[in-house]
């Protein structure tokens, strides 16, 4: 599927000026086309080793003093002979070095080709390199670990273990067709009944992680709704204050304006629509209600704030709590009840999570912090547990639970076994997809579209 | 003057996402920081090598698969022990393991502290290292070959010749008052005026290029003026129609909004305030006198466009062209002649560079180029000639100069040889200011905070 008869080259670190660029090749000539413009033999170097020279151009131009680093077929990210090219950071050189490149007879890569030749060549499999994107974009700790799991093989193997599962089952089953005739039967029906009960209880529980895995690789959308002067931009305050300084030392990460970020235990909050709040903006009647709609509809957590202050507030706050419930059954609602430093009164809440805070005095706010993170964690075990991030994934985990399910219902009614090794077959199609056992060229070319060149 | 005892470390490659970025590390205990964190030993490892392993955290988290390369103390570009750290170009990613190998022990690099070492251990004099900074923020090939040029050390080189040159003729001057009381001649006076003279022609050549030097650095400024109607906005286009897919290649580069950039034979032209034109601005009446004022106190060239369809039009524009030559004696004016396919008229030009084009069906254009380049390049021979392009090098050339012109004057009046001799020693230290031969850690410190972290 790939033609990797030619050699592919691309910028592979970020666009920009810094100290140092590298511009890698991947393919069977790579060392023959470097050969062409650097100043040194690469014919009888090892794998894995350096070499300092000039760069010129095929006019015989000096472009620059490169480092060129070579990996032998076999012994590179993507399986082929690989080159790379440790140039001056400067978009001129770059532009120039990649030029020379192709005048040597490199092409340039399509977007995702690296990671591609590398899945092509057997280096990983497609969730494998599906991780290397999300590792590349996680900005939070346990983004990066689930991308970093999944990158190491982790995920795989557990649906290897699934598939072996469903291997051992199809067989006796398929077996039993042989023989439909003699009505033997190989597979004990209660065994097999088991057996996919408890496939079916494991790829529940992945797909169900996939709300927590897609939460924590793009971030959980928050809404503080409340009315004007409730203390919603003090709360915001609060919550940013510490943070603030940790988000602003990653440079380069681009951020929406209208939103803020904010990193509790390794996940990413997006404060929603905070402009409103930070321009004073609710202290004008006028945006309130329809205002508060848009921001509910965008969040997964909406944190409906009390004045504690106000009598009856509280009371009306969880209405509007409840009302929201109604219309969004999906949404987790939190009711944040503030100004607990004027007013200490209490209220008996038990359909909502809640906390009483001072975002003035900032107490409460490590509790309000902490039930963010267990409403999106829910029972689930980051450090031990497989998390689904993938949507790819979780469809396909969505179908396989389907085609198990028709499985478990023609065993439980008694269909014939044609039936039943035709939904397992489907059931093991679709987990295949997940890993590239089973691919298409579509599929691929859709997967490794998304990433960028070079990568 | 750089504590060398301890071990920097910094991103290299320039902020973002992609798929490479490069982490490195320069100092002492470089191999002993980096193991702390790596899985593999680097003790027995040769230099020049790379290694393909897993960074973990101190809390032994698992942070990225890296390619870690080792450069020996004597064989790094700093000429310290030296490592490469090769992890994914994720911002998240190169914050942990920067994390890491501070609480390893290395410290943050300051900006510029990488190159700072290749200069303190005599890896590259100054004027090496700042072409470093030359050679990275170079967009066009003449600036980019001038960087080059000076960091393969051809200017030092030269630079050390001239120095030779005055010390030859001091130390001759120095004898003499040695022996002064015997009143001998060791220098034949006429002999040393001779050499004075050569040198101060050769530095006068040199701080003349700086024109032609600063402007390939930075940009030629041009601005295009006229009145309404006479074809701006079509000479805009003709001028940028085929350079603009080049420029746009060019990823990453942050441009002026309002300015155009064209790069003719090499050099880089600014065309400044295009917005107006591009706006059809140049349609309002309004806008003419003043901001055409403004534009022409910003540009090197100014291309004051006639409209030859119009009755004395280019007579007119040749008054305003001598105009602005009086107010501005330093730009440099050329006569565009508009609209020379509807009307074929000429008028007698000697003062004045002058092209007749049809911007309307792109004739003359090329001339118009060739006059643009002309008008920079003046006499020089930008392949084999030295240019100055850094303003410090410049000053330090005038100031050589004066000390020369004070020498000559003193020989030629006959000065007893104290003066010449304090005359030359001040001309050999500006001219040792250039490569850091003479060097205050003062200036060091300025030169190498213009410099990003990481180079």
């Amino acid at each position: 599927m790939v033609n990797s008869h030619d050699t592919i080259c691309a910028l592979a670190t970020p666009n920009g000026l810094g100290a140092i660029a590298i511009i890698r090749l991947s393919g069977p000539n790579s060392k023959r086309i470097v050969e062409q413009c650097f100043s040194k033999s690469l014919k009888n170097v090892d794998s894995h080793t350096c070499h300092f020279g000039n760069i010129k151009s095929v006019q015989n131009e000096l472009i620059d003093e490169v480092l060129v680093t070579v990996f032998d077929h076999g012994k590179s990210f993507t399986g082929e002979e690989s080159v790379e090219i440790s140039c001056h950071a400067s978009p001129f050189i770059q532009k120039k070095i990649l030029e020379t490149l192709l005048d040597c007879g490199a092409r340039l890569a399509e977007p995702g080709e690296f990671t591609m030749r590398a899945f092509s060549n057997g280096k990983m499999d497609l969730s494998q390199a599906e991780a290397v994107a999300d590792l590349i974009a996680s900005q939070s700790r346990n983004a990066h670990n689930i991308a970093l799991k999944q990158l190491k093989g982790g995920f795989s193997n557990e649906l290897k273990d699934l598939r072996e599962k469903l291997i051992h089952f199809a067989s006796l089953v398929e077996l039993e067709l042989d023989f439909a005739e003699e009505d033997v039967e190989f597979a004990d029906r209660k065994e097999l009944n088991q057996l996919v009960s408890d496939v079916l209880l494991y790829i529940n529980r992945l797909a169900k992680s996939f709300e927590l895995g897609n939460a924590i690789k793009n971030g959980v959308p928050v809404a503080i709704v409340g009315a004007p002067n409730t203390g919603k931009s003090t709360l915001l305050n609060q919550l940013l204050g510490e943070d603030r300084a940790i988000v602003s030392d990653i440079a380069g990460t681009t951020r929406d304006v209208i939103e803020e970020e904010l990193t509790i235990d390794g996940i990413e909050f997006r404060l929603i629509d905070t402009a409103g709040i930070r321009d004073n903006a609710e202290t004008i009647e006028a945006m309130g209600i329809e205002r508060s709609k848009a921001k509910i509809v965008q969040a997964s957590i909406v944190l409906c704030m009390a004045d504690n202050s106000i009598p009856n507030n509280t009371a009306e706050v969880l209405d509007w709590a409840r009302e929201i419930r109604t219309l969004h059954p999906e949404k987790k609602v939190v009711i944040v009840i503030n100004k607990y430093d004027i007013s200490q009164k209490t209220i008996e809440i038990s359909d909502f999570k809640q906390v009483y805070i001072s975002a003035k005095q900032g107490t409460g706010i490590e509790e309000l912090k902490k039930i963010l993170v267990d409403t999106i964690i829910a029972d689930f075990d980051l450090a031990n547990e497989t998390i689904v991030s993938n949507v790819r994934h979780y469809n396909a985990l969505l179908k396989t639970r389907t085609d198990l399910e028709k499985a478990k219902f023609a065993l439980e009614t008694n269909v014939t076994g044609d039936f039943v090794a035709l939904d397992l077959r489907q059931a093991m199609y679709h987990l295949g997809t997940i890993t590239g056992q089973i691919s298409e060229d579509d599929l691929l070319a859709n997967i490794f579209a998304k990433f960028c060149i070079g990568k």
